[in-house]
C-alpha cells in the first residue's frame, strides 16, 4: 500500500479537467524521465486514494496512457512505464540524411568561447561596476508599462524606427559617420551584422573575403558560414597591409579604429589607400568598429565610413561594450545598395523586432545616459589603459613592447623575442587570465606573438598587481638567469 | 549680432573640456543635417558669447572642423558649413560590387509583413488583454537586478541552461515532446529556427525542400535565402499530401497540429506516411508547432516529434503566439546530430544569449506563469473559435465552409464556389480586417480559395458583429439576387 502518489501531481480543484490533467501530467513525468521506464505506477484504487479523485478517473488516465504507448499494460492492476529510449531518438548515429557539405564535419568553437566568464583581463566585456543600472531599469520597466497599454506589436526586424534614429545621432556624434534613420539596420549584435554581411556579398563557393590575420574569429566564422574563401592579409603598425591584398577579392573586412587583436589604429594613409584599392577592384569594405566610442581624447581618427565617398563601406557598430554584451543590439549602417537587402535578409532570419527593449535602448541613448555613460567610461578605461602601457613599459619592458592604442577596452603588447614567447604565454595565462596570444586570432601568417589584454573588468590596482606578478614569475622562470635581458640592456 | 547660438549646444560645465565637445557637437549637426550645407556659422566673438566660452576656444574648434573638411574656411570670420553629400553616399547609384547572386534582385516583403499591426483579425497576434503583464515586469525586473549584482556574461549563444531546461519540461508537457535541455537550442523566434535549419540542411544550389502550398511565407523565405529549391505539395482535409512528395527531396516541412493558413490537423496515418517516406528516403522533417499549446480540449494529436523514432524530425516552437511576439523567442528541439551543429550556426548569426530576457523567460515558465496562461487562454481562444466556426455556418454558410479545427489562434473557412472568390475576398477586406485569403500563402497549386481569421485581438461579440456585417455585405453584392444559393441549397 502507498499512501502517496510517487510524484507531486497538483491536480486543479475543478473536478471536470481532473481526468485530463492526471493523464498530460503523467505523460509529462514519463517523458522528461521523472517516472523512469519499467517504473510500476500505483493501482488504480491507490492513486484514487492519495490523489482524491474517483477510480475511473485514474484508469480512464491509465487507458489514454496505454492507449498512446507511454505505459505497458498489465494483466493485474498495476501498469508499467514504457521504454521510451526509442522515442528519445536512442539513435545518437545520424540517419541517412543530406546535410550542407560546410556542416557535415562537426564544428569546432570559435576561441573567444572558451575564455573564462569573468576573468579579469577577458577581451570585449565591458565594465559592470560603473554602468548606471538603476536608469537601465527605469527606461525597461517605463517601455514594459508602455507595451502593455495596446496590442501585441511585430516591430519591423529592420528595428524601430525610433531606436534607429537614436543610432543615427549617437554614431554621428561619437564616431562621425554621416547617416539617418533610413542607413540603420539594428542587428542582434555586431555578429548577427558580420552574418547578414556575408550572406548579402558572398556568393556561394566564390567570393574570396580578405581577413586581418591576426583578426577577429566571430566575423571569420560568418563569412565562412557564408561560403567565402577567406584570404588573410598581415597586419602592421598602420593597419592592414593594403599593399598585400590579392587580385580577386571582393570584401576586405577591417577594424580601423583599433585593430582586433593588435589594438593599432588604421593610418589615414592607410585608409585612402584602402579606399582607393577598393575602387579600384570593385570591392566592399566591412568596418567593425567595435569599441571605437571609447577613443582617448585627443584627435582620434573617425570611422573609415566617414571618408567613403562610393557607399562602399558597410559600418558595423555594437552596443556590446559601450552598454553590456547580453543586450544583444548591434547596427549596420549600411549604403543605399544595400539596405533593403539587408533588411529583407533580416526578416529572412528574424521577423520581429524586441520591441520593448529596442524602445528601452532608444530611450536610454536620447536621454543621454549613454552618452554619460561613455564619457564617464573614456576617462576610466583611459586610466586602465594607462596603467597597463606604462607598467607593461615599466615592469615587462625587457619582454613586451606595448602597442600605442587610442581607443577600446584591450590593450595589446609585443612579445620582443619569439624564443621567450611560450614561457610569457604560459605566465600571462597564471596573472592575466583572460588574456589571450594573438596566436589564438592567427589565421596563417606567423607574424609577431603578442598579448591582448582585456581591461574592461581589471581596474587600475588590479592591473598594477598583475603585471607586477607577471613580472616576477617571468624572472623566476628566466632561462640561464638573468643573462639575457642583461644583453638585451646593454 | 546673433544673440544666440544657432544651435543648443548644452556645453559641459568644466571647463577644460568644453573646446572639444564644442568641436564634438558642431560636427554632429552638421553630420546629421541640423546644421545645412551652406549654412554660416557665428563668428568666433559672437560664438564666444553666446556659448560663454573663451574667442580662443571657438577658434580652435572651427579650426579642427576646416582640417577635417566639415567647413569651409573663409576670409572674413564667419566659416560655411560644407556640402558632405559626397560623404552621405550621394551616389545611390550601386558601386561596382559583386553581391550574393541571390540578393542581386531587389527583394520583396513577404505579404504577412505588409498586414496592418492591430487589424482585429490579423495572424498570429495574440490576445493582450488577457496576458499577466504584472507576473512578466516582476520576472524581468529581478533578472535585471539579478544581473547588475555580477560581471556582464556572454551567455551561451545556445541560450541559458536555466531556459532550455525549462523548456523542455514545457514541451514536454505540453507538446509531449520527449526532450531535455541538451536537446533544446533556444532562438530568436521560429524564423531563427527555420534560417538556422534550412543553412544546416540546404546544400547550397542543390536540396530539394517540399513545403505546404498553400504555406508560411516566413519559413519558405528562409529556405530560398538558404539556397533551396523549394517545392510546393498540396494540402488536403488530412495535412500535406504525402503521396505527392515527388523524388529527390531532402527536407519536408509541415504544420502538422494546424495547417497553416488552412488550419487542419495531419491525420495519424498521414504522420505515420510522412514518416516512412522520410525514412525511405533519407529526408529530414522540419515540424512547425507555431501554436500547438492552444489546442481545443478532448484527444488532440500530439507533436509529430513524438512519433519520431530515428531522430529525423527537427521541431520548432515559439512564444510568439504562447506569450507575445517581441519576445522574441523560440526554440528548435533537435536530433542528436543536428544539435551541435546548430549550436555552431547559431553562434556564428547571435554570439551571445540575451542573458536577462532569458533568465526571465525561465522563471515565467517555472513559476507556472506560462502555464496558466495557455490554460486559460485554450479556453477563451476556444469560445473564439467555436464563435468562428458556429458564425460562419450560420451567416455565412451559402458562401463558406469552416475547416474544422481543433488548436491555434486561427480559423480557415474554404470558399465555396471560386467563382465567388473575388467578391468574398474583397468583402472579408473591409468587414474582417487582417484576415487573409489562401491565395496570399499560395506558390503553385491552384486549389481551393479560402480565408483565415486570426482571433488573437477579436473576442467573441467583435465576431459575432464581424461575422455578420459580412453576411450584409454579401447579401447585397449577391450576383442575380439570390438565385445561387437558393440553387445550392436545393
Amino acid at each position: 500500500m502507498e499512501p502517496d502518489f510517487p510524484l507531486d501531481l497538483d491536480l486543479p480543484a475543478v473536478r471536470g479537467r481532473r481526468g485530463r490533467t492526471l493523464h498530460a501530467r503523467l505523460r509529462a513525468a514519463i517523458l522528461d524521465g521523472r517516472l523512469a521506464a519499467g517504473a510500476m505506477l500505483p493501482s488504480t484504487r491507490n492513486a484514487a486514494a492519495a490523489l482524491g479523485v474517483a477510480r475511473n478517473t485514474v484508469a480512464a488516465a491509465y487507458d489514454r496512457l496505454v492507449a498512446e504507448g507511454y505505459v505497458l499494460p498489465r494483466t493485474r492492476a498495476r501498469p508499467v512505464v514504457a521504454d521510451l529510449r526509442a522515442r528519445r531518438g536512442k539513435a545518437t548515429a545520424q540517419p541517412a540524411v543530406a546535410l550542407n557539405p560546410a556542416w557535415r564535419r562537426p564544428p569546432v568553437r570559435a576561441p573567444l568561447a572558451d575564455a573564462q566568464d569573468a576573468a579579469p583581463f577577458r577581451l570585449g566585456l565591458p565594465e559592470h561596476r560603473l554602468f548606471p543600472h538603476a536608469a537601465w531599469r527605469r527606461v525597461v520597466l517605463r517601455a514594459l508599462r508602455a507595451a502593455a497599454r495596446g496590442p501585441f506589436a511585430q516591430g519591423d526586424a529592420a528595428g524601430l524606427p525610433v531606436l534607429r534614429a537614436a543610432i543615427a545621432r549617437h554614431v554621428a556624434f561619437a564616431r562621425a559617420v554621416a547617416c539617418g534613420a533610413d542607413d540603420v539596420l539594428v542587428t542582434a549584435g555586431a555578429q548577427q551584422a558580420f552574418d547578414l554581411l556575408a550572406r548579402l556579398l558572398v556568393a556561394p563557393g566564390g567570393t574570396r573575403v580578405a581577413v586581418e590575420d591576426p583578426g577577429y574569429p566571430g566575423l571569420r566564422a560568418a563569412f565562412r558560414a557564408a561560403g567565402a574563401q577567406l584570404v588573410p592579409v598581415p597586419v602592421d603598425g598602420e593597419g592592414l597591409r593594403v599593399d598585400r591584398l590579392g587580385e580577386g577579392i571582393g570584401v576586405v573586412c577591417v577594424t580601423p579604429s583599433h585593430q582586433f587583436p593588435a589594438g593599432v589604429a588604421m593610418s589615414l594613409a592607410r585608409r585612402m589607400a584602402l579606399l582607393a584599392w577598393a575602387r579600384a577592384h570593385g570591392a566592399v569594405i566591412v568596418e567593425d568598429d567595435y569599441d571605437g566610442e571609447f577613443r582617448a581624447e585627443g584627435r582620434p581618427l573617425d570611422a573609415l565610413h566617414a571618408l567613403d565617398t562610393e557607399g562602399r563601406v558597410c559600418y558595423v557598430g555594437t552596443f556590446s561594450k559601450c552598454m553590456f554584451p547580453s543586450l544583444h543590439a548591434g547596427y549596420v549602417v549600411a549604403p543605399p545598395w544595400a539596405r533593403e537587402r539587408l533588411a529583407a535578409l533580416k526578416r529572412c532570419t528574424d521577423a520581429q523586432a524586441d520591441t520593448v527593449q529596442q524602445s528601452a535602448l532608444a530611450a536610454f541613448i536620447e536621454e543621454g545616459h549613454l552618452a554619460r555613460h561613455v564619457r564617464r567610461m573614456r576617462l576610466e578605461y583611459g586610466r586602465r589603459r594607462a596603467a597597463l602601457e606604462d607598467g607593461i613599459a615599466h615592469w615587462l619592458g625587457e619582454w613586451l613592447v606595448p602597442v600605442p592604442s587610442a581607443a577600446g577596452l584591450h590593450l595589446s603588447a609585443r612579445i620582443r623575442r619569439a624564443a621567450d614567447a611560450p614561457r610569457i604565454v604560459a605566465a600571462a595565462r597564471r596573472h592575466l587570465p583572460g588574456a589571450q596570444p594573438w596566436s589564438v586570432f592567427a589565421l596563417r601568417t606567423r607574424a609577431a606573438e603578442g598579448l591582448t589584454l582585456g581591461f574592461g573588468l581589471a581596474d587600475v590596482p588590479a592591473i598594477e598587481r598583475a603585471l607586477r606578478a607577471l613580472r616576477q614569475s617571468l624572472l623566476k622562470t628566466a632561462p640561464r638567469g638573468k643573462s639575457q635581458s642583461v644583453q638585451h640592456g646593454v
